[in-house]
């Protein structure tokens, strides 16, 4: 019932494993894939009690030796001070920690890419894996090598890219996500399927009720295997993109569909009131409207994508964006270039490419029909 | 009369730069190696007054557009509160800095080893030219792409590996080097002269007098030629070892010959106190005499890298080292694996190799022989 999909990066190569219940060959993956008898595990204060000690146990299961560090949940813990004081705490270990040393980081996208940063930069790079404990994670940040934390000027300013020696992706810790955090996740599938898998809409709509089930005791009760399934599929599609390009020089910005204005929304809005995916949502619905209006996609095509968002309970509609402020954030984007701002678009479901043309006017149009009632 | 030696890294090649009056192609070389127009040049208030205003003119006469940044000069700021400091003012440029912008690092060792860092984690990766004022940044720190900065817990244990796109070593700014931070820089020739040139080590017993002539005014007054040439020679062995193995998983360990006792002097009598050339001198002191009693190395020859380093007025003997103080500090060198200790053993001039297995009294005997009045 486990799935494996592998990111086939030459030189760096490494698997993803998924399924049920695979946090617990966490020891073996830490000696085999990244050749360490000895990790720090980074998670965070809220994932620590869930799933800390089945990792740490997890460790000693597989014979190398853990200590965990947690740091407090949320993103505002991601900066640089932050991954200052989890080296300290690093350095302070006894005996010294070397080369042959692992990290591992355990929780949400903040602790993986936190985790990600710091065995980028400890000692010039130590080997690393990820278990990511949140869809968004597993199916966003546990591929590609993007590691790294915020600035006060903007998300995931600083970073580096650092590619993980493997990753773990148990599909049980994605039960105790909220449905709010779920459909942060979602939304990076959706993305995924009107990039690439057209079929996977579908899915994600006929699915949409089974993946959002929640049991007596407030946990997700979604089918094991469908999950498996759908992770599996959205990474082996990220995989697929980041493989041909993996330091962002070209296709892999059409992982930015939905981004470009989803960006600047949750800039606007704020990190702790909009997720990421809810701004994804919104960002996806933007694009297509640009698309329809240049008569690029077909409208029944866009309708279909919000049908799909809504099914997952995620916004498509969003009132009063004042769009000078969302233009403005949108310019210090980091994938901006001599000011000009960078669009994916779909011309179809499954196919996108990236326009360096658009309008001040059509981003103005497509803001604001968003922001209609 | 300028030389050009290309460090051959399959993917990130790039070429070093080296003679009088290079310093005034930088803006042409921002533009075309970096391919940038604009850059931030990272720079120490001791170097700023001395060659920062020459930077940015020949930026603008390159027609690339350049802001400069100084940190107070010094070992004491090289760490991740001045990098977090850096990184701020970077990202409160306008119009906003973007991956087009380059970063420059104009200075000794610690300006060029903070420039590449602030380059590799400011958004997720920037290209850099580094710029090296000082003969040990020249021939050591220019060719690698070890960028990083120190911990309470040691030095350049935080960093990342992120090769410049160029190198302009202008040895006219070597003139105003001091003769003992000359001296930092020549204790790394003879290493290189050890490990890889023996012609090298008779042509700086020939040189040593030139070399550590100062003129009237208190500049060094060496024949640019020779100095030039010297560069050159030093780089393209630290090339030549570092294409044949990036990561430093194998080979490239033969550049710490003399570094492994080096690093525990240094930090055992401070850094503020004793300079890394001089602890280094000592260190290659020490290994030599572990060759020479394994019977490895004739004495003789022995003397004569001794006999070179004093004549570069590099110190052989230091009085009064505690051992047990120093063979402590080695166990927490981040190339230390299992709490082994490493060392580079030359076997004649110009044949080194690696042995993992000194004992601990192998080199006490060293570091006794080293103190001895």
């Amino acid at each position: 019932m486990y799935k494996t999909v592998t990111v086939p990066l030459p030189g760096r190569e490494y698997d993803i494993l998924i399924g049920p219940g695979t946090l617990a060959r966490l020891g073996e993956w830490t000696r085999e894939h990244a050749r360490a008898k000895r990790a720090v595990v980074i998670t965070e204060t809220n994932i620590n009690p869930l799933y800390g000690e089945q990792a740490l146990l997890a460790m000693a299961e597989g014979g190398a030796e853990a200590v965990s560090m947690s740091f407090p949940a949320g993103e505002v813990s991601k900066n640089l001070d932050t991954i200052g004081a989890l080296l300290k705490a690093m350095f302070h270990l006894e005996p010294a920690i070397d080369r042959g040393t692992a990290v591992v980081g355990l929780g949400g996208g903040v602790a993986t890419d936190m985790a990600g940063f710091v065995a980028a930069i400890c000692l010039r790079g130590l080997r690393w894996i990820a278990c990511p404990t949140s869809l968004l994670a597993a199916v966003d940040a546990s591929v590609g090598g993007k590691t790294g934390v915020d600035h006060e000027q903007g998300k995931n300013l600083i970073g580096a890219f650092h590619q993980p020696s493997g990753v773990i992706i148990d599909v049980n810790t994605l039960r105790s996500l909220d449905r709010r955090e779920l459909g942060n996740g979602l939304a990076e599938c959706v993305k995924h399927a009107v990039i690439r898998d057209p079929v996977m809409l579908d899915e994600l709509a006929n699915g949409a009720a089974d993946l959002q089930t929640v049991d007596e005791a407030g946990h997700l009760a979604f089918d094991a295997e469908r999950m498996t399934e759908l992770v599996a599929r959205n990474v082996a599609i990220k995989a697929a993109v980041v493989a041909e390009d993996e330091k962002e020089s070209g296709l892999r910005a059409i992982l930015n569909f939905g981004h470009t204005v989803g960006h600047g929304v949750e800039a606007l809005i704020g990190y702790d009131v909009i997720r990421h995916g809810e701004a994804v949502s919104l960002g996806m619905v933007a694009a297509n409207r640009i698309s329809v209006q240049r008569g690029l996609l077909d409208s029944a095509t866009a309708d279909r994508v919000e049908e799909v968002l809504g099914k997952l309970a995620l916004p498509i509609r969003k009132g009063n964006l004042n769009f000078d402020a969302v233009w403005r954030i949108m310019q210090h984007d980091k994938k901006a270039r001599d000011g000009r701002v960078r669009f994916v678009l779909a011309r179809d479901l499954g196919d996108v490419a990236i326009y360096d043309d658009v309008t001040k006017d059509e981003v103005r149009a497509a803001v604001e029909y968003v922001s209609q009632p």
